[in-house]
């Protein structure tokens, strides 16, 4: 194990994956203290009792005093007030990075309340629909990417220890403009996460279908959609409305798409529903092909110690 | 093990369904004889090494002439010309059934292919994206739905007997009228498949995004989708086709509900983003105590012998 990039680490906001970055720092850095704070007194207490940072102080000055890099782990909107808060508490070396889905407007934000600061945007690529400080796990990031959006004043040095950091606790990093970074999102995480939550409610607002009924028949399809439907409300809410522009504009390309397929179905085109739909298989093909989802039964579970990783979405669906 | 409901099982086409069917049988029903037969003769090639039936004859006749049933397990449009086929091949009192996830076309094709024949649709709610005579295992209807829409004139009997022989090879079955049947499928399975397909295909034209960077950062939410949206392309053209109305109908209220959504996002509307996102939270929940799915992070597979049977969705996504 190479020497920790950052000696003294502080996570802020000790949900899903505040709470699994301070596991993983204790599991994959043996060097680093970490220590976590939360502005909900519960979920400290929670944090205290499952362990989820070396420490977990009362006060956010004990928190973060000593910190090389804060980690803030709260949702986006909330990002400008938790980083506002460290204001005169922290060293003015200390880099400040976060794990929000939008990182345009989070940088933004961040530089706004803490002017001058090393300031690190990163995002990984990683979760489960699982929320609160119950829900991290050490191995989260194993074979996950995680996206650097440095800005063009970033201090290279410090791009490189964020990138280190995240390595050491097993993600693979990649950097990205904030703008490109807003864009991709939308399309492979934000929007299909807004179509699981409509087509859920939809169904569950039918006066001819029971609710009962959508429960019970779920394994024909709709099951893989509610997963995702259930993920944090504020958590999401928060990135719709902070990565705007790039989510309707993706959402306005599904909705012409969808107005073609229904235009297929209604003129009994068959051939253009064929041609669509072996398109879409090779794209699942690629996905398993590049790691990031596993067509075997146990869905590679005994190959490597990661449980809940997301490695995991085959089985039924079909009919 | 009871007695077998039929001495004799013919199964008529030996992809996914059909092969699980004919292993199930020969697994779960030792008393029965079960042969197959597919249009196919590659297919019938593999079917014969894999062991899927007992006997996979070349010609059609000598698979069903001795069938007391005869399940036809080939895509919905497909369902009237292989009943068609088995005129003057079989037995008065042999019983059709067959596996579409449409049953009102289905039954009707059946009727007017085979009149006076006995008949008793079937939808198994079971499958996996993989098709082919390699996919099919036999513990495919474990722990899964198994729909039976009999029409007015269908023999008590003949029904009862069909539900005995699902209920043998693991499924659960329910019986209900043939379009409500059509109308819950378009909710749970026809529509989620649908909404599948496209978005997958939206996320491949982009120009901005990369299809290379679609694949890499799949994990977020997007890869869900995937999943079904690569499944058997005839099978789901005729799908859409085949339960046209229902299909239409859901996918008008979708459309409202994702019209509403994009409304309450450019207008900031955080509070209906938030409330429906935790309206949504709760029907999840519902599915994992139904059973249909599981949460833990070995889908429970440690419980039960059946494996790549749907109850596993869990896993990565969140961010």
């Amino acid at each position: 194990m190479s020497e920790a990039p950052f000696p003294n680490v502080a996570v802020i906001g000790l949900g899903l994956i505040g709470g699994s970055i301070g596991l993983a720092v204790q599991e994959y850095m043996p060097g680093a203290r970490v220590t976590g704070w939360d502005a909900d007194a519960d979920v400290r207490c929670v944090a205290g009792e499952r362990g989820l940072a070396h420490a977990v102080p009362e006060e956010l000055a004990d928190a973060v005093a000593d910190a090389d890099l804060i980690v803030l782990c709260v949702p986006v909107r909330a990002m400008e007030s938790a980083a506002a808060a460290l204001a005169g508490k922290i060293k003015p070396t200390c880099v400040i990075s976060d794990v929000g889905s939008c990182k345009q407007s989070v940088a933004e934000a961040i530089a706004r309340a803490l002017p001058g600061q090393p300031v690190v945007p990163a995002h990984p690529v990683a979760g489960t629909e699982h929320s609160g400080p119950e829900a991290g796990f050490a191995t989260l990031f194993q074979n996950r990417w995680c996206i650097l959006t440095p800005g063009k004043d970033s201090d290279p040095q410090a791009v490189e220890r964020v990138s280190a950091f995240w390595a050491n606790i097993g993600a693979t990093v990649d950097t990205m403009a904030p703008d490109h970074h807003d864009l991709v999102l939308a399309v492979t995480s934000h929007v299909p996460h807004l179509i699981a939550y409509t087509i859920v409610g939809t169904a569950s607002d039918l006066e001819e279908v029971t609710r009962g009924e959508v429960i019970k028949y779920s394994a024909g399809g709709f099951r893989d959609f509610t997963r995702i439907a259930s993920s944090d409300p504020t958590m999401w809410r928060d990135v719709f409305l902070s990565n705007k522009q790039a989510v309707l504009e993706i959402l306005q390309r599904l909705s012409e798409d969808l107005s073609a397929m229904q235009r297929a179905i209604r003129r009994d085109d068959g051939d253009a529903l064929f041609d669509h739909f072996t398109k879409t298989r090779a794209i699942r093909r690629s996905i398993i092909e590049e790691g990031q989802d596993d067509a075997r039964p146990d869905f590679g579970r005994s190959d490597h110690s990661s449980v809940g990783d997301g490695a995991a979405n085959e089985g039924g669906s079909g009919l």
